[in-house]
């Protein structure tokens, strides 16, 4: 296997209309993916609500998550550990800067 | 579970004579894990050989790891996976500033 580092940070385009997800590791039972938020946030009345952990790291950008029962603000650096079956959905990203979230999903046996 | 953000930039000392290690997510098979370090690199001769994969993203400083055949430089953003049995060195972290990895060591039946 050649070892050779890509950049979290590259092939970052300004504008999106649409959020950009790139899996950056496979392996099994793990999913390493950058996601590009560029304002979007969750549809009205959407909830995600999955069969695997999930832990966010947010790199870039500025954005709020709503956990049902209370929503939580992350900043560049903050991580959050969403496990299985815990309800979510995205309330804002930064509408002026690309967001950029690291997404590690574990257990990811269901094939995710 | 209580579902808390905290941050990766926070309680970061601005000097230390050791690497800091911090586990910030600990699941079957995963653990995550950030490392700062203050300049400070491998012993001589000393190499890495894990027996589980692990995929390194540096967020903040810059370092260098010796891949044995030849070395890679990491700037903030850069992420590189290095699996199971591949024997590395870190040569170089930046003198001047915290350098912070986040690690994210996969298939960790070994226990470690």
């Amino acid at each position: 296997m050649q070892i050779q580092p890509a950049n979290i940070f590259a092939s970052l385009p300004e504008h999106s209309d649409q959020e950009l997800f790139t899996t950056l590791l496979e392996r099994p039972g793990c999913r390493i993916e950058r996601i590009i938020s560029y304002g979007q946030t969750s549809p009205e009345e959407f909830w995600y609500d999955q069969a695997w952990d999930e832990w966010v790291l947010l790199t870039q950008g500025a954005a709020e998550i709503d956990l049902g029962d209370r929503k939580v603000a992350l900043t560049p650096g903050d991580h959050l550990f969403i496990p299985a079956g815990q309800k979510h959905r995205v309330t804002l990203t930064a509408p002026d800067q690309p967001t950029i979230w690291l997404a590690v999903h574990l257990n990811t046996a269901t094939g995710v």
